[in-house]
């Protein structure tokens, strides 16, 4: 079964997370024909290592070769050095300027392709979901931190030095609530789940009769980006000025963004994203408040993003669509 | 003296402002070889008539002809539409889709070129000033309101649409003091000189011994821009307070705009800037806490606009070495 060819169309995706290293080959319709999880490990030639064989395994039972694929493609939630493709700073992993790029070539044998997370997020929507055939899209990944990307033209917008965007860390309330990239009030403080988290707390300090409470004690004092939207279905007032408050905090940040970038449409991604319609009428609703003249130009649709969980493998797997020069 | 056609290289520049229109004809090196102020009219089709006419008279006037120029570029603090050139809306003139493309095409018998002012501004520091030779600058235009404009790869980045960036309605303090468009604590109602003002204004309110009642009364009880950098020369601590201040929810402001597109340089023009080196010297050094990466990646240099007074005139006029498609 080993050594055999890839088939024509079959493609390498690695989405290096915090804590796992997901590995897919994605076949044709982003179909993925094989799968493997590694820890992400912090000594980072080791977890080169473990990357390129955790490959290799996973394509050798597949059947499947490695050495006619195009190339490989990984995402990782970090800057990225656009010739080099050094990773600048992942904070999780605890790598910094880590020569990725050059390090899986050498184990793999193959061209790689490094870009960041939310990139790949977005070039996954491009390639199967909610961005397919719209040249200028926006995207957030609401998770434990925020992500930023942008299609322009259907090509990945990266900055003019190429670096990428960090849209996470744009002000939203300057001199706020404390961010973890050491200045307070950004977008990222705010709008991540770990925000939302954080605006839930605070609401049930002030709430002792919320349903927060409840429901938070259910799951064993849990309190997470679902507890105020699935609070609010039930009728409970603080849990609904929490959403409130968190969607017109997300609105006059997707605003500024549609200020900036006017796309013609906004997809927000990861955890929060799960909260469905009780967030996007919201946003969609608040938008043309912060939005510049929107009475005459109008303003984008904010939309789900559609590619759930392999959209990191996806994204990775695809980047050579949608890579800029 | 009419009639000759207009010399090799002359070009006409219109810069439209909320009160006055200034018109000039813009010769090699930038000088300009004649020049006209008009009254901005609220009458858009008195205004155009107003304009053309005061164009006509002021080439006739200077022995110039119109009738060879390649186009007339005007500038004007409005996003514009990208093909037709309607005017989306000019708040302060009071025109809302007004179509000035047509309008001064038909009246100069000129194509006629029509951008967002702080586009214009940007061009004329690429043509002649601070943004000479490099192809990606962020330029901010502090004055009664905040322009943004951007320079990519040697063109103005005019967003997906063509309608322009509009950067000043980006959130700073969210939910803050409330701004001009109608939303609340936008860049522009902190950072503009007006925003600039209150800043100070309210300083001088908790501060009745600070040097800035004295240095207001001896001009009519006016407070501007300059209160606060000009007492702080004198060493008043209250102006000092109201500078840091300034220079930091200013300095994220950038950080912000940095980590979203990576320019090599910042410009920062309009009536704030001419502050001079307090201004320019602490947002240099506040600008590494609001740039994700600073360590690795580095971030850009913040620099004064070089063009004066005549930039809406110059930049409107050579618009198109950086019109983008």
């Amino acid at each position: 079964m080993t050594g055999q060819p890839a088939p024509s169309g079959i493609k390498l995706g690695i989405d290096i997370g915090a804590t796992t290293v997901k590995i897919g080959a994605v076949g044709e319709g982003t179909a993925i024909l094989a799968r493997a999880v590694a820890p992400t490990l912090q000594d980072f030639a080791a977890a080169a290592d473990l990357i390129a064989k955790t490959v290799r395994d996973t394509f050798r039972e597949a059947g499947l070769g490695l050495s006619s694929l195009p190339f490989a493609g990984v995402g990782i939630p970090s800057a990225v050095h656009p010739v080099t493709g050094r990773v600048v700073e992942a904070n999780n992993a605890g790598w910094r300027d880590a020569p990725l790029k050059e390090a899986l070539e050498k184990r793999l044998g193959l061209p790689v392709l490094v870009a960041n997370d939310a990139d790949c997020a977005l070039a996954a929507e491009a390639s199967a979901g909610a961005a397919r055939g719209v040249p200028d899209v926006l995207m957030l990944t609401l998770g434990t931190g925020v992500g930023g990307a942008l299609l322009l033209g259907g090509r990945l917008y990266r900055g003019a030095d190429g670096m990428g965007m960090e849209l996470g860390h744009m002000p939203l309330i300057a001199g706020g609530r404390p961010c973890t990239c050491g200045a307070d009030g950004c977008l990222e403080a705010y709008c991540s789940a770990t925000g939302l988290v954080a605006l839930t707390r605070d609401a049930m300090a002030r709430h002792p009769d919320s349903l927060m409470h409840a429901w938070s004690r259910r799951r064993g004092g849990r309190v997470s980006g679902r507890t105020a939207f699935e609070c609010l279905k039930k009728g409970d007032g603080a849990a609904r000025a929490v959403v409130d408050r968190y969607c017109e905090l997300l609105a006059q940040g997707i605003g500024g963004l549609v200020n900036a970038f006017r796309p013609r449409r906004v997809l927000v991604g990861g955890g929060v994203s799960h909260a469905g319609e009780p967030l996007f009428t919201r946003l969609n609703a608040l938008l043309p408040r912060f939005v510049i003249s929107f009475g005459v130009i109008g303003a984008s649709e904010v939309m789900p993003a559609q590619m759930g969980n392999d959209a990191g493998i996806i994204g990775a797997a695809t980047l050579d669509r949608v890579r800029g020069g």
